[in-house]
């Protein structure tokens, strides 16, 4: 049963996609219709417009969550975080830390993951973007999983210790390589995301400064491919570049 | 405290990387001199060989596991499971069923995301990677959130319902759509990898005829940067094709 | 000096980039203002619109006469092009083939290489494209390396030998191979372009049925690097699909 | 009919392939057998050694003459090469230019697209660079559409004028910028090869100060799908990167 509140996908084919709250009761109006959401709701049912057409009630996916999230901020792609998941071994219990929190795009995968017995410590800077991050999260219904700061980490670093994984997505990550030093237990992971070379280029040089090591930078590339009746070939044009990852691990002193 | 049993990487440089299990008091030998392992030990730590060669203490990651695993069959590669975990929002408390368990590579990511309140289903019809697959899960601590299965899902079905997300790797996806259809909960998803264009073709026709919307295939491609004090390019060689990644999602009737 | 009726570029700025054929007198209005063509003209000459702005007086590419080229089909990309060119070893002085025609665009690039000495041999079943072809041809000034064929090639055939290389545009190139095996020399290059899988398969299938040996097929991808004041990074999106690309060499009976 | 001296490619299956001159009456030994090239031989024949191997004598392609050329440089590869052909327009008449001459892989393709009414004027500082180049030009049979020149471009320029097109390959393209624009004609094509980022930057940065436009980088990847009884998949590996293009236009003053 869906609760009130919790977030549903409405789909009515290739473009009528619709990511919304479920409130009963409550009314949603289309091109194709309106519909009147019933007392009670299950995913994977179908709901008729009064125009007769049918959507298909659906769990949003976390990349369904990132990509429809309210946000003044770019966020980070779904492919991007899957691979940062897998190289920093992030899973159920983890303690992780992320600056910024942004739109808190990356802040909700992060405590979907790491689950009740996780924790999710994101820093923030700038106060627009704190108050957006607490606000989606607590639409989301793991506000409890997150603990947000409003800090900035390059001036005064983290004040915490014991933290398994940071994530940073901020225009100079090499400001946070110190501060993640003192953060992060002994082989804990460093993972950050910077469009341009230069930024990767003065992070991965003071991770090496820093005595990390195992530092590694990829990209990563979504290709769609189309099967179609009249045959079957790469989707013609995509993104080619969200950004770089590089990923790295602490030594104890 | 790291224990007993429990597996970790000892990292004494580029060309030095051991995946072992810790066993206080067990000696270790390599070219670098050999090792003795503490009493006690935690991740992050040192250990120095008898010829004074420096070992690196470090908990595996999930990429770390799945490449280490004792294997007999091809494995999913991290960038492409990292993928479909964010596509199928699979995430703490998750209930999920995978076909087949091979080498328990796959099973380990999930177990370690679903945590204690989630469960992994896992099928295999050849007894010798059954056996291979519980055995690898036993070593890594996590078998209470796994059920493995010895049967042939494309003959039998799965025998259970209210699965969320369908991991399926085996050489006849298409095969298993039918099936999947029954245990899946509306809006389920079902994700495959196949290395073959045709095997692609098949999945992607069956998922079409059994109802299955949001049928979407991409391939994931991971290329590294080389950042040296010489300059920044891409690495020369890639690995440019694992297997194209199939997602749907189930519609109830 | 830039000869009556050649084309050239006014090259205004980045978005104001036109392609037209000289004419001494001849007026040009854009948004950035008139032009009159003077009575003799260079390339590589600055002219100025009444209103002030510069434009550049260049010399088209062959990327630059394929893509500006009147058109009613698709085009061959340059860089597959010119990927076809190294591998088949056209140079000066080869004597080729294309099927079909088209709108001329390879037919032009041919031309533009095999020179005086060599020969383009180019077959359309299509009137009206033939006739575009013809066209598009005498205005670059190089009909005379050129014979055009009215002509259906899967069911008559060439009607030559003693062809180098055979360059195969056509929805169908599978009906191609038996023609093109007489048409060749010993050793001649079969070069085809296809959008989808299914077609490389069935024309690759052909090709080593007919005996045809180093069958190969590739796609090449062209990524655009920008290099900005604030930071160098790939273009965000990029054209990640135009056709996949079959090479086949004819052995003699 | 071949003439003594020439190239030809002895084809024996996949992994045996043999670029040699022709010379009648000559032998040639591999694990398949012996080999007595006869008086007359032509494109496309089969030649059978002793122990009963057939081999198909082959014309190089001109990506056969660049991969199998006796070098002591790294090439450019055919894929790169073919790319910039079609950008800069190089075609049969062109009046092009290269520093440096490396092996002359490069050289052997400009000469044989721009003919005998072509020159290719190639530069080279290093004399046993310049040596080599010499050879192995002399050993295509193009001699006379190269002029070489043993000469330090970057410190002494070209000393030639009204050349078309200029392809670069040093280690430090930016420091032959201000000489390629006097030696180029109005419109003219700058195009230059570099592995790493900070070289493109150097040179973008130099081409714009010098006045250029249109300048553009680029890089180009070639994937291999591979056709089996078993099914179609691109090839597990490929060449990820071997060199940023950049092209650019001259400005006259």
């Amino acid at each position: 049963m869906i609760k009130e509140g919790e977030f549903v996908i409405l789909y009515g084919g290739r473009k009528a996609n619709y990511f919304l709250q479920y409130k009963p009761g409550q009314k949603f109006s289309s091109h194709l219709g309106e519909i009147v959401f019933p007392e009670e709701l299950e995913y994977g049912k179908i709901l008729v417009s009064h125009t007769g057409h049918k959507f298909l009630v659906l769990r949003p996916s976390l990349s369904d969550m990132i990509l429809n999230i309210k946000r003044q901020t770019t966020i980070m792609y779904p492919k991007d975080i899957g691979y940062l998941i897998l190289e920093t071994g992030l899973r159920e219990g983890s303690i992780v830390a992320e600056v910024g929190s942004g739109s808190g795009a990356l802040t909700t995968v992060l405590a979907s993951i790491v689950g009740e017995r996780g924790k999710v410590h994101s820093f923030e800077r700038r106060e627009d973007f704190h108050k957006l991050a607490i606000e989606n999260i607590k639409k989301y219904g793991i506000s409890n999983r997150v603990k947000f700061y409003l800090r900035d980490v390059a001036q005064e670093g983290f004040g915490i210790q014991g933290v398994e994984v940071i994530f940073v997505d901020v225009p100079e990550p090499w400001e946070i390589v110190r501060w993640a030093k003192e953060a992060l237990i002994g082989g804990g992971f460093w993972a950050s995301l910077s469009p341009n070379v230069e930024q990767v280029r003065k992070t991965v040089t003071e991770l090496l400064n820093q005595g990390f090591v195992l530092v590694r930078t990829v990209e990563i590339l979504e290709r769609e491919l189309l099967v179609r009746e009249s045959g079957t070939r790469p989707k013609e044009t995509m993104i080619s570049h969200t950004g770089y990852l590089t990923v790295a691990r602490k030594v104890s002193d």
